[in-house]
């Protein structure tokens, strides 16, 4: 079949299957490959690399047409990924596109987004693998420029390919016109004033999750610096965390 | 108050407050400090870094004893470190351990972790962090030599501190002895075959996420290797995961 021979583009988010990020995702990359979305069947930001081992899941076919099926499952944004190519596709993806995510997921935000957790998933089974994400959370965002720089990361890749353990994590701001795309590095800061408590029903504290981001980065090309500036940052990232600089000291503790 | 001069230590797990795990570690912990347990209120296993965002999470103290006081929470491993800096400890915690897990967190088993979600937003948060886990899924697992190596490892983080953005992954076999502690890097590999299809009430296939990991690290100091010759393993883990080495060759792309 001709259709085998086109590349094979495995779409995710955390969004869920029904977010206009991921149908504009779609749209934007048709024309590249043939397409399989597996997606959770409702919102699932900020779960990270989470995965479900307590139940079991399950998915099912949303709508299909020429080149594209979409698929939503109960899981999370790694159920997807790993759902979708150990049960589902019938040939390793030629690229893994996550997003597009409504909300940046700049500096330490990697470490909390279902966007790029499924992004790391795919990377993990050796699938080339972009996370892609808006700065703008607003369900009707607009997402020409950000698909436009989607499209043309994914065409990249899909012609150089990834390095073994590396992905890549595109934020767009919304500022029009794009002043252009950097590459740099994942901003060293965190989240500060974390809760807002507010009362339940019974009248018992409870802390909703909120809070700002604060860069502690001294170094111009941090990602979150960029985007406050109107570039859109492309952050290469690595599945291998280990910290090569601290072993050689860690040596001498004796432990 | 004589107390307050003693460090503070903030102890969380995945597997919730109940477990025998972080039972032990507080036992193990006791006369190093003042502890502050904000653990999870049931099993959160493979959570990862998951927050919570769509509900809003609360506390409660479960039982108090001279130096020790244990909080339930009802969020993600992370909510719970997340908690316990912004709105219960009065002081930053000198030290944050996650643990003891029950089962392994070696190689990529550390991406989906909740035990070691939760080390490294200790780490986020510029605490010295350290998550411990052992290599024995069952209940009532023999704790004793893990309990040894996590408190030599805790003492000597409390003594010297750790490098900004860097927290340390411990995981101690079962085999007793224990052959010796050994710095190591995060083992390369994957989990395959993950699914074990099955049926719901009403014949809908459903799939429970199983499989195994196949070690794919040409490297003889990788932890998973080194677990399964007998050795315990401590890995330093980095909070920032942009890849250097790929950032020049990104460039060429011209995006």
């Amino acid at each position: 079949m001709e259709r085998n021979n086109r590349p094979l583009i495995l779409i995710t988010n955390d969004d869920g299957f029904r977010a206009k990020g991921i149908r504009e995702l779609i749209k934007a990359l048709k024309d590249l490959g043939e397409l399989v979305v597996m997606a959770p069947d409702g919102p699932r930001s900020g779960m990270s690399s989470a995965i479900t081992s307590l139940v079991p899941i399950k998915y099912k076919v949303e709508w299909e047409e020429p080149g594209v099926t979409v698929y939503s499952c109960t899981g999370t944004p790694v159920d997807c990924v790993k759902l979708a190519i150990n049960e589902v596709l019938d040939r390793e993806p030629d690229l893994l596109v996550s997003g597009i995510n409504h909300g940046g997921n700049m500096a330490i935000c990697v470490n909390y987004s279902g966007t790029m957790g499924a992004a790391a998933e795919g990377c993990i089974f050796g699938v080339p693998s972009l996370g892609v994400s808006l700065l703008d959370h607003r369900a009707d965002a607009d997402f020409t420029e950000c698909c436009r720089l989607g499209r043309l990361t994914a065409e990249k890749i899909l012609e150089k390919g990834l390095p073994h353990g590396t992905y890549l994590n595109l934020n767009v701001p919304t500022d029009i016109p794009v002043k252009g795309l950097r590459i740099c590095r994942q901003a060293d800061g965190r989240w500060v004033k974390e809760f807002k408590r507010s009362e339940d029903a019974s009248g018992q504290t409870v802390f909703w999750l909120t809070g700002y981001f604060r860069n502690d980065d001294q170094h111009d090309d941090n990602d979150d610096k960029l985007l406050n500036e109107g570039y859109a940052s492309l952050v290469p990232c690595k599945i291998d965390i280990t910290d090569y600089a601290f072993m050689q000291e860690l040596q001498t503790w004796n432990l």
